[in-house]
């Protein structure tokens, strides 16, 4: 069983290693720590699953020169999503099961039209977990996949035999998955947290704490859940309204909280905007809802994203 | 002929400054420069008009130990208004010219409930200058006062003879006042500058030519003028929609430009958000329009300006 790693960060690395740790051949693609792991090795601090160093890794800088696998691992960042027609098709066939484990809207449906033969799943990572180092993960806490089938229709799929055969590969390393039915209604969930939060967090430089304590962003918070349960309506998820109310409850209680988009704001990164934000809007723009909150979150979002790569082109 | 200046910062620094040098009477209320003004007095660089000192200045920690005054200039910041009732009893009669030279909605409203009996005026400075020192006011360009009588039931007032009478005494210091019959009207017009920049300038941290060379935010800037025209237009000011592409192409030629409310923030000072920001939003809920832009616009800067105030009290 061949399982490769498109994107060898924290969320690539920290999968990658758990799996291979377990038995399994692992193929990772790098792009700037692609000497050091070859020198050096994957590394893993984690108190759940104790520390794991893997000396030999199969490194690769290039997906030419990577093996077929059986399972396709997608945890680049969304903004280097570009790259991927010159990877996928190097490494899948129509026996390869990709699982795009990116947020956001469309990811899976962007991997399904670069390889359309193999089979597509989705899966959001509920994880904390930071790449300390060229090559070095440490797990905080949390490690989750949601993970369901992609059909380009987006309808539910169920729950194939295929999808519980996937599952039992990732939870005989020790990953916990959640299987899910319908992989576009849970990333519109996702979305329900992700775009009021990422967004506000990055726009007012102020944690999650912070805007959920204070009654005006609490309300705008709402707000934009609302907008997004009306766009995830418009095409064909339905989400309950109260669903509102729960984001804001679950967040209340997280604590103090700076979401990845407010981090690689404030570290000068490129931003993951597309899927996040700016998809869904298309949506509403083309089924010609009136969302006046999330264009402007999506405006504001924006202008700092380009203000970062601004910024790195100056330096 | 006396002359009260309410506020000695760069405002009110500089017209105090400018109507002293032709020979009026004027009595300055200071606070923390007070001590280093009653020993140096007050100076004034400026290209336009010469570098000015006087050494010996009428200065008053205290409005009680202040002269009842024929004119007087309300140039405090308006975060401070809730002193007023405190100072302007003391130096008003049914004779004295009060003229409330603040931005924002209602400044005058509130100068009016205080001393009803005295003939209140509304200015908009268009004024580049600052305090570089205390006691000390650079002044950079733009001198221009618009300037009208206010009533209390807002009507378009006329030009009247006591307008004119009252304009002649600064246009005697060289300073340029441009008479208004209507100065709520004015009022909205320029909330339809402030409102969307010095708002986004605050939030994004960026400047003015970037708000509008981003088309998303450029857009964010034409929707939210419209919603204050709508605002203005329901309170029985009518404000014609081209005023928006007015304001963006001033704009576009002003340069670069950081309006006063993101320099207080980025100083960590008191934000001006109540009479710019919140008055207007709360004239759109009285009359239940809905302005989700300016909503989510005022929630922001709300949020932001607690958040110096919390560090404020930190420190």
């Amino acid at each position: 069983m061949k399982i490769a790693v498109i994107g060898t960060g924290a969320v690539g690395g920290f999968y990658g290693i758990l799996l291979a740790k377990s038995g399994y051949d692992l193929h990772f693609l790098l792009n700037s720590d692609f000497q050091h792991v070859c020198e050096n090795g994957l590394k893993l601090t984690s108190k759940t699953f104790g520390d794991t160093h893997l000396p030999n890794v199969n490194a690769y800088k290039n997906a030419h020169d990577m093996p077929i696998c059986d399972i396709v691992l997608v945890t680049l960042k969304t903004t280097m999503n570009a790259l991927l027609p010159e990877i996928l098709p190097h490494i899948c066939t129509n026996q390869t099961s990709v699982l795009v484990l990116q947020n956001g809207l469309d990811t899976d449906q962007d991997v399904y039209e670069i390889v359309p033969r193999s089979k597509i799943y989705g899966g959001l990572c509920s994880l904390a977990a930071n790449k300390i180092a060229p090559g070095h993960i440490k797990h905080v806490s949390y490690n989750t996949i949601r993970l369901g089938s992609f059909l380009s229709n987006k309808k539910d799929t169920g729950i194939s035999q295929e999808l519980i055969q996937l599952a039992s590969i990732f939870e005989h390393a020790g990953i916990t998955i959640e299987t899910t039915s319908d992989i576009t209604d849970a990333r519109w969930r996702k979305l329900c947290w992700n775009i009021p939060f990422n967004g506000l967090t990055t726009i007012l430089r102020l944690d999650t704490s912070c805007i959920v304590a204070n009654t005006s962003t609490r309300e705008l918070v709402y707000k934009l859940i609302q907008e997004i349960i009306t766009i995830a309506d418009s095409s064909g998820k339905r989400i309950e309204k109260e669903y509102a109310e729960e984001m804001l409850s679950l967040t209340d209680k997280m604590g103090p909280y700076k979401p990845s988009t407010m981090l690689d704001f404030l570290a000068e990164r490129p931003m993951e905007i597309e899927h996040i934000f700016k998809r869904p809007l298309q949506v509403a723009l083309t089924h010609k809802l009136k969302v006046p909150y999330l264009a402007m979150l999506v405006a504001q979002v924006d202008i700092l994203s380009q203000s970062i790569n601004k910024n790195a082109q100056v330096h």
